[in-house]
């Protein structure tokens, strides 16, 4: 992580923890905040965003993507990094979705008379304070900060260090819109650093923050989550599968196979390997892999494939574990559904996994068996995001098992607790 | 920790790696088994421990309890370590409770057709490999065996150092049971040491052990929170607060009171802290505290609480903060509802939390805003127990408000993954 603007030897425990406690009262202000002040904060900042804050935010990022071009940034990097006209407006509009989208904070569910005559139930209730740690693209700030105020949480921020003044623009925009409304600003906070004993003094105040989510590459994400003291939720990478099974409708698999592929490679629902049972090999592998090249889709195949198709690169093992978020394809032939599983067994990542068969039985075995967070039959992988399974906009997307696993929405930034009411009920 | 069997320098990485991988791999065999047979599974567990095996767990236990013995533990430590003929057939009966119980692997929940014709639902799935790290008590051995079996998952257990052979003792009856019904008796594992380094290795193995789960005092569970680098849940102490409202029925206050101290003094949700609305505190005050000596409770009250009623122990501001397990209470005098709500924030534990008052919108108001895993209204803090509260058996009760809030039962020791069922369906 880059350059501090803080001399060394700041004492980033005491400037975090300060950062954060702040935050932490707001989050309490925010969790008894009613639903329509939360909208009209949110709304005055997507608002903002087009209006009146709009050119400070396009001015702050002109000066990141201009040190971003000095330092030699790629241009995929400089492309994520840059705001223009249009993403303000997507960040606007993504507000607004989020806007319109029910209140998770205080639904009831569960209600059950206890034979004493005590009301039980559960409640949603926000998490709390919420620590984010990202990289480069500035509009997971906006969609962050939105999230966590709609559901009824604080949240303090650590973007990248290349989009660090675009960041703080944003948030600025919250800042504001909190304060019209009456509401602590802290509860959209920023680490003014992007220093690694920042991030590390902020992932370390156990009772302070309820839970961090980092989101980028699998470095960063390893790193939060070897040393985090407080609850982390990851995000890993995605390793999808399509397995075409035997007794697949074979159209349907081509189809499927180039949607998972080609139909947005970069994202991390994306299929990287295909799995073909060795009973279709012979006939399905040729077309499919025809197929794929002329989506401009580099073919990596171990031996039996190899046996079938010469012209593909060879597979090295390594390539079945590997996520390639482009246009590259591993494929492995497999002994039907014991293969299918057991290869996912090793290699997947808990995130997407397609099965296509017309056997509905053998459909039925790999939706229960397989771990991952969403499991399909006779469907593209690319289908696990929060806007196609109806959550709404998502913080990312969970391979953790534990609390969410997939999408997490609003109601996944909430947790459940018991309520109960009596008339005097004691225990016997 | 005590005493290594092992010698100094032992490859403890490697040691409990293997058990660990050996546990993960019977884990995917244990979430793919029948309900029948993990019942069948616990049935005969439940027949060893008071049949063929009874003596077998009293020979090891007795080992346990005469080094405890040697070594100097108190008499209610060796209480908590003895198992008699009676504990047996409560270890026994606690496992059949949890046969009757349904099994929560494969449940549906939120079927729902989307636009395009994709029929998507979430479905309830095992954790996988959940490590239990806990303290004395041998009976906590069997009963999270049982609920890790009976939701689908494999564990691996480390206990307390003194009650290690009658751990070994009951693990060997898993196994047994496990075997005689064709499943890998590596699904219930222990580890064979209870040095410090086997524990860090076990809880730092990310991606072999999905879940850990420290119960014991503060020490074990910081030690735990502070080393793990694969996902906990904390069952931190509970210091439980009634507050007594200036609204309240009395006579009820009196009782919950009573009730939430003394019934089971050394349990978590027992109340330790009694907040008196300023209102009635010159009323109530000399009637709660001369019940509670009538109990034999030791009353520690605040100035204010002093000036009203001078014969009680002063209350140190530490006092606040204590988990005291026994017939002690403090006492402070709140400013009404502000008060109680801000008292709570500031020395909550998130367990337990009750409201007394006749007052309908006050009981609403603090349901809603005490973060706690159990808010109650009128009711004695007792009733956060799994059994209580309709779960059946726990695994502990969840102070971490990430994944589980309050008590965690099969249920909890499961996930939601998303599965889909579609015709071919790709994005667009």
């Amino acid at each position: 992580m880059a350059v501090s603007i803080f001399p060394p030897g700041s004492d980033f425990d005491n400037l975090v923890g300060a950062i954060a406690r702040s935050a932490k009262l707001a989050s309490h202000v925010i969790a008894n905040t009613p639903t329509e002040v939360k909208n009209s904060v949110l709304l005055r900042a997507s608002a903002a965003l087009v209006g009146a804050q709009r050119d400070q935010v396009l001015r702050a990022n002109a000066v990141d993507v201009g040190t971003a071009q000095q330092r030699g940034l790629s241009s995929a990097m400089l492309d994520r990094l840059t705001i223009d006209a249009t993403r303000l407006t997507q960040m606007s509009e993504a507000i607004e979705a989020i806007v319109a989208h029910p209140d998770p904070v205080g639904t009831i569910k569960g209600e059950r008379l206890l034979p004493n005559g005590l009301k039980i139930a559960r409640m949603r209730a926000p998490l709390g304070l919420i620590a984010m740690v990202y990289e480069s693209r500035p509009n997971v700030t906006s969609d962050a900060a939105a999230l966590c105020l709609k559901s009824g949480n604080a949240c303090v921020l650590r973007g990248g260090s290349e989009a660090v003044r675009s960041n703080q623009a944003i948030c600025n925009v919250f800042a504001k819109a909190l304060e019209a409304e009456g509401l602590p600003s802290a509860a959209v906070s920023m680490l003014p650093t992007i220093d690694r004993e920042a991030t590390l003094a902020l992932i370390k105040l156990d009772g302070v923050v309820d839970l961090v989510i980092p989101r980028g590459g699998e470095a960063l994400i390893r790193f939060v989550a070897d040393n985090a003291r407080v609850p982390v939720i990851r995000h890993y990478k995605g390793v999808c599968h399509v397995y075409v099974d035997g007794d697949a409708d074979f159209d349907m698999a081509l189809n499927i196979a180039i949607n998972s592929k080609t139909q947005r490679p970069g994202v991390c629902n994306s299929m990287e390997t295909l799995l073909v049972d060795r009973a279709a090999a012979e006939w399905f592998l040729p077309r499919v892999i025809k197929a794929m090249k002329e989506h401009n889709v580099e073919v990596r195949g171990d031996v039996a494939t190899r046996d079938i198709v010469a012209d593909v690169y060879p597979a090295t093992p390594s390539d079945f574990d590997e996520e390639y978020l482009d246009l590259v394809l591993s494929i492995a032939v497999v002994d039907g559904m014991e293969g299918a599983l057991s290869h996912i067994r090793v290699h997947g990542t808990k995130h997407t996994e397609a099965i296509v068969t017309k056997d509905k039985a053998k459909a039925d075995r790999f939706i229960r068996e397989v771990d991952a967070s969403l499991v399909l039959h006779n469907a593209s992988t690319r289908f696990n995001d929060g806007g196609e399974l109806g959550l709404g906009a998502e913080i990312g997307i969970s391979t953790t098992k534990i609390h969410a696993y997939g999408p997490m929405g609003l109601m996944e930034l909430c947790t459940w607790k018991w309520i109960g009411y009596g008339q005097g009920q004691v225990r016997e």
